[in-house]
């Protein structure tokens, strides 16, 4: 099986039979790393560049660790602002890459729309690793697999997103993920951290995480970028903390049977408590280890012949 | 088939012999890369250094791609200026790697000679990936490759070379490989950018690009170093773009059928206008590609047993 | 065969029949990098974690070569100060990683005792690839190594160590070690860098270089930290050198047959002069060259299936 597109850009683009199909090879792809010879042969000889303009270790060791899983060779190239190739754009990188032969690049780049350009320029896949505020489809089918492992489903459950909606690119990816699979989804943050086309997307919005989680099946607490505050955006993290952070005080509005998740790295103590974090609702460790699977599931979609 | 030598230091001391062979065997590595299993187990249980001590993406991911397709095993080194390890000589460095057993060090230095004296220092082969303004001779042959492609020789053709000749180690390897296999070379470029041994070199000379690319069949803009407008070899970028930029309008000098070629990156605007870079003389990709494939060939040649 | 234990963290721990099994496993793989094609598929499948929170270019450089020649997939994140991923503790990257089903992590930490906590954090394997000022085991081992290899024997030895006692890893864990396997070992330095706790370690104690290297057969040389020059521990390099370099002169006090170790990178003209770090009784490369080996034995031991 292979997914008919050359690219995984955008969960918005992806259509429900995508998202399920991608779903169910992960599913398929989890025991490989269960192993004690966490290997399959699939996509030997296959070449992959984790191209990364913004550092990300969390990442780019997991499509790093999916790609070897699969036999693939993977090329790490790390492009921080001051080690950029001078002078080089974007499109005369993506050409030149694609001139060595690569299968897949996997992109990282701080404007959206970067991945989407390179997708246009080269003939072999792309994987957009996180653009801008855009989209993150990876993080977004990670946490679509680990809700569906736990309720079986998702279609009718109840999402909560609290945090910096409007500059997350794993909200973006999520609220399209979800509301494609039949999910309601419900939103929190501050004033300041809302989307303007909010109503567009199908969201409930609140601005008291208390009535967003209230009937909540799944919360998903988002990283706040602390550095934002400059610009405004939040007075100070000890206020957002106090309003916005998940702590066990505010779960006590949500379902007892409820599950958290969160894209990590987790600020502690911002915008989720550490009891909660670590707590037994938390599938925050499910989520890294369904993030290996998908890779490999989007690798071997992508690139992949028959599997072994 | 394998090299006599055990180092790639120069292009300068490569017989003609040895250049055709290493094409030869390049050319006949590209399809690898052309596969869908882009790999061929030559070069397993071999182990590969790149120690680059200026930052070099392009180069060192050509070196790695091309290490992995020959199933070599490729260990990185990027020692920037403020990593590097304190205290320690290259030669420290060098005497340490080897005790390690690799089978090949590709290095790149600042300072013209250091690969040579690694390889005097070590056992093992080393292949010279650019030092200072002395010789980057993976590069000249990937070029020599690509002329050889489009015109089916080098013998007897017009290669005309823009730039800071001076201060460029692609210059160097490129007018001894031409020079080598038949080739008649002219130069181009500010007088401050010229070489002062430049007669011994055997090339013409010329102070106007559109002299030197008259009767061209290749035209190779180099990359212009624009922190060196410190240093007072050039006045500011615009004036050295308006007299020796290669444009649509000084190419009216030169041939139809001439090819255009770029060691990149390229510094669009300033050496070579975008049409250029982008239009039908372009070999520039046909370059990068053939990279990959040069890189096998100087691998295979150095370390390998028989090919499959 | 096997360790018993999941973690290598420290040579105090370890028992002397441990230390041998492991001296004796290095022993048997040295061959392999001698070897045309260096590896053997003993690992093949599973993911090693060079996790390097200091910069070592040679260390991980060792580790990953002893990965990749035991056919395992070696995946590294190097996190300087500035890049690690902020607001993460070690704990929760620590986690992470364990998401992923890596079989060993390697640790490098400036912090004492963090290999400790991150092996009591996660399933898989953990080395301690240099931890603060307490151990370093895997370099230890490297130099119990190549004295056995020289003297056929540790028991009876005498080994002298000079330099910053106080603060080098590199230094406790060799006096464990050496003790363990019944070694007599003095230590010589400045005051300012004696360990306070030195008694109970078992060691002869010396202010001068010349008294404690006199019946020797062993002399180790440590690193000696410039940047603790500040910190007010030594006046000056110049006149550290001047007491306790090891030179031609000082060496004069050590029997005929005297071998010298140091764990590298050397500082010349500082802690050891060039003729000494370059003469006849130096076995500083056969030391690298033993880190490769016995770093592949800690991998088989603690991952190991059956060997081929």
């Amino acid at each position: 099986m292979r997914l008919k597109r050359k690219d995984i850009l955008a969960i918005e683009e992806l259509t429900k039979d995508e998202i399920e199909l991608i779903l169910s090879t992960a599913e398929s792809f989890k025991e490989v790393s269960e192993r004690e010879i966490k290997k399959v042969p699939t996509l030997r000889g296959r070449t992959i560049i984790n191209l990364f303009y913004e550092p990300s270790t969390r990442t780019r060791t997991s499509f790093e660790i999916a790609a070897k899983r699969m036999s693939a060779d993977a090329i790490n190239i790390s492009t921080s602002s001051s080690s950029v190739v001078k002078g080089e754009t974007l499109k005369d990188t993506a050409r030149n890459l694609e001139a060595m032969n690569p299968d897949c690049i996997v992109l990282r780049h701080p404007s959206s729309g970067a991945p989407e350009m390179l997708a246009r320029l080269v003939r072999c896949s792309v994987i957009n690793a996180g653009d801008g505020s855009h989209e993150h489809p990876s993080q977004a089918l990670l946490d679509l697999l680990t809700v569906k492992e736990r309720f079986g489903r998702i279609a009718g459950l109840k999402i909560a997103i609290a945090g910096d909606i409007a500059h997350s690119r794993v909200a973006r990816s999520n609220i399209h993920g979800f509301a494609k699979l039949g999910a309601e989804v419900s939103i929190a943050g501050p004033p300041t951290m809302m989307p303007s086309e909010i109503e567009k997307m199908g969201c409930k919005m609140f601005y008291k995480v208390e009535d967003a989680i209230r009937d909540a099946h799944v919360i998903m607490v988002l990283r706040i970028q602390l550095e934002r505050q400059k610009t405004g955006l939040f007075p100070t993290a000890r206020e957002y903390s106090k309003l916005f952070a998940l702590d066990s005080k505010k779960l006590e509005h949500a379902a007892k049977d409820v599950v958290i998740l969160h894209p990590g790295p987790i600020n502690r103590g911002i915008e989720i408590s550490s009891d909660v974090a670590d707590g037994k609702y938390s599938l925050i460790l499910e989520q890294v280890k369904n993030g290996v699977a998908v890779r490999m599931a989007l690798f071997y979609l992508l690139m992949g012949g028959s599997r072994e």
